[in-house]
């Protein structure tokens, strides 16, 4: 078989498996019922071996490394053979067993967390945490061409970043954010915006929800949304995502915001280019810049003063009892408000990378071999006094609030706040390139969605994130603009100095 | 490997496909968005062809062929390996490429069928219709061992049948229920049901929906429910079952007899005998036994008068308006309307055979080659006429209501008839079992359940209809119940006699 053949063959079997693979996880997630489920999981773990049997062949891989070598050809195909075998790079050194056992370790675990979290008790929890962590440093020992496991662990979920980049950039944003917030919680002038947390009925939240998402232009033919406990996004193809979200009904701008936040990774999918369909330059995007992408629809987008100028005359209507008295400058206070809290997905712009901080420094320990998992609740709850002055009180608002540790998601977190900072460096861009509040306001949301795609979603993963921002904003990321941007709003906000 | 352990990768193997297309399957019979459905079709298709490779395999195949001819195995495990081999039937004498080829067919087909029932166009179904049957032809001229293709596709679907056994059938229905039906349309008196066809709130129908559930002591940890176009059920697991509905406002019993049949299929496989989860003998049941414990469940049960002693009053709690000042004996009366209609589903208990004995003929015709396709919307419609004096006007409520066809499922209908015959029977010997009145007045529910898990749900596969119809009810299946039941209960309603 010629390589084209083969190729093609190899990697319609690998997107298969894979579209098998998310769609059962996605069916978990959504709707499969309770007494199902370890069945369920025992069915997945198999397929994945399978996947796992079709994905790293031996003679397989060979040819593809091959090719890889080769000059003669394009360059997408060199990054996309590049990117293949980045995605590969644990697979073609890992026995079977190791990874079939790992992928049952993680189905289990995140049962034990879902359960624990419902219990309240993170005791219960534990031990899968300590199987996950040692089955992914197991898996990590097979890999011999890395810095260290938590390097490897940061660059797999985002191309060129390691611990030396994230120190960088946290460094940042303990010494110049977090200043500036606890600046912010003594001297800040307070917003009310207990409004805000009064009942808003479902059924008129899901019909605003309707509005918003035909003001964002959103296609239902090719973007699926339905509700579970904790709001995700998941990509089929180039014509199908699927986004979740949570409605609450003493928590009106939580959906809202969620939605918003999960329709900026569907878009992201929706329009990388067609012919990347099906290939590792579809889905090897990086966790950081697709973060930058729901982080600027949900910050720059979403609480955009614009934008709403069109939509808070409609949410008022949907909620006349609760709103028509209050003023659109008034709500944009309420909607930005700063105030330290426990759980990340509900975490303000300004208190939100503090969030990540602490769980990027108790991974760095955790990967150290520093952390105490006795007592791993209470390094977390530590950290929350330290950082932001509050204790969680229970482990469900502490550290089982994420499923990502569960489901060995080391490393992940990081990339939250870095996307925020990309996604405030390209907005910077965005102002210099086009009239973006012109756009809002006259609902001309296609513009906002044209720049993006134009300069960021249509090249899928062909481009590295330096590559995309020194092309889109003709320089490397800094997280000045981050800063600086947060800065200067909260400033304004609560009436303090940026400095 | 020994053959314990060979048999227990094979099955797990093969269950874990199973799962996998089930899972996407269901999918996108429920919420997935139709420009994800192409790519979802080609990755199906693929995998569909990873599962043929591993239930295909010659040298499993063979295994499993020597232990089924030893003579020191169980009887449970012969007829799991008997019921496997049959199953493995076509497959295992297919090319790979044939199957592959004939499942993106369907998958093609069932679209097709989608598009032409919205446009209301049998031409534009056509010529899938014709692929699809063409396919299964040739699918079918692999196996050898057969009596003819018609007699091969009504065996896969209940073992031990053919034309000669459903020639039978149909026989009495058309010499002894449809003479019945034809002079009750002409001497019967009236009734009048309209009031079931006024305005009747959704969210009031799903809010007694809910206390049906309650009532019939339905498990959401083991049966989800949601709602789709076309009701159906699924099966997952021992422990997992799905049922899907549709709400129509203006036909309030739509709903309430669609689920009520659909937990009817659910129950069945969530009352199996656990041991059989995973093997042949869990899913390898027949069409028409299935169906005898749904429409069981509908008729016999869900429009008993006892049934509706305890749940009418609910009923009109939810709807004052429409039911304060009807009697249950009227409500009974009305729900039991016999009348010519187009659509089966929606077809009363007597007119629903006639619906099943149009399809038989029109099955026979197509295997004959005597099926003319360019007017097979016509030759549909002139049946409706001569036998139920009605003329479908629209493509929609004739050829296209149903999606059998266009999925290959051919020889499955007769099933349905069958499955309401073999009802008729059971509960007729139900009733001289226990109480049965007593139990739905008294809402003892799990009476119910528990008689047709002790007598019919457990065994699974393990016993054929006919033996399990000896086992039961003491003698072999015969009509006679069903067409004397359906006389019985309709002579009484509409005053006429019963021969």
């Amino acid at each position: 078989m010629d390589f084209e053949a083969f190729f093609h063959e190899y990697k319609e079997k690998k997107n298969a498996y894979q579209m098998a693979l998310s769609t059962m996880y996605y069916d978990q997630a959504t709707i499969a019922p309770k007494n199902g489920i370890p069945y369920r999981n025992r069915m997945t773990a198999i397929l994945s071996g399978e996947a796992f049997d079709q994905m790293a062949d031996k003679e397989s891989i060979q040819r593809i490394e091959e090719l890889a070598r080769q000059e003669n050809v394009s360059a997408e195909r060199k990054k996309e053979l590049q990117l293949l075998l980045r995605e590969l790079n644990e697979l073609r050194v890992l026995p079977r067993e190791v990874y079939v056992e790992y992928r049952r370790t993680i189905a289990d675990s995140e049962a034990a967390w879902h359960e624990a979290k419902e219990q309240d008790d993170y005791q219960l929890f534990k031990p899968h945490l300590i199987s996950v962590i040692e089955k992914q440093k197991e898996i990590l020992s097979y890999v011999t061409d890395k810095k260290s496991d938590y390097d490897f662990m940061l660059d797999s979920y985002q191309i060129n970043t390691d611990i030396a980049y994230y120190d960088r950039f946290f460094d940042a944003i303990r010494k110049k954010l977090l200043p500036f917030l606890q600046k912010l919680l003594k001297e800040g002038t307070p917003i009310d915006d207990s409004l805000l947390f009064t009942a808003f009925d479902i059924k008129e939240q899901e019909a605003f929800m309707q509005e918003l998402m035909d003001y964002m232009k959103v296609n239902d033919r090719e973007c699926y949304m339905t509700t579970t406990e904790h709001p995700f996004t998941d990509f089929f193809s180039a014509h199908e995502a699927r986004i979740t979200t949570h409605y609450h009904e003493h928590n009106v701008m939580s959906a809202i915001f969620s939605t918003i936040h999960e329709y900026g990774h569907a878009q992201y999918g929706l329009q990388v280019k067609e012919a990347y369909e099906g290939t590792s330059l579809f889905s090897g995007i990086g966790t950081a810049m697709h973060e930058s992408q729901s982080r600027f629809m949900e910050n720059h987008i979403g609480r955009n003063r614009a934008f709403w100028e069109v939509n808070y005359p409609k949410l008022q209507q949907h909620f006349p009892k609760q709103l028509q008295d209050v003023s659109l400058d008034d709500f944009m206070r309420m909607i930005n408000v700063s105030r330290p809290s426990f759980i990340r997905t509900e975490a303000d712009e300004l208190t939100y990378p503090i969030h990540i901080l602490i769980r990027y420094e108790l991974e760095k320990e955790i990967f150290n071999g520093t952390a105490d998992y006795d007592n791993l609740d209470t390094m977390w709850n530590d950290k929350y006094e330290e950082y932001l002055g509050i204790r969680p009180e229970h482990d469900r608002d502490g550290i089982l609030q994420d499923m990502h540790w569960g489901g060995a998601l080391l490393g992940y977190f990081p990339t939250y706040a870095l996307g925020s900072a990309f996604a405030a460096q390209f907005y910077h861009q965005m102002e210099q390139d086009m009239d973006v509040e012109e756009a809002l306001r006259s609902g001309a949301f296609e513009k906002i969605s044209g720049w993006l795609k134009e300069n960021i979603h249509q090249y899928g993963a062909f481009k590295d994130a330096d590559e995309l921002m020194m092309d889109v904003c003709g320089e490397s990321f800094d997280p000045k603009y981050y800063i600086e941007y947060l800065k200067n709003k909260y400033a304004q906000l609560y009436q303090i100095s940026a400095d």
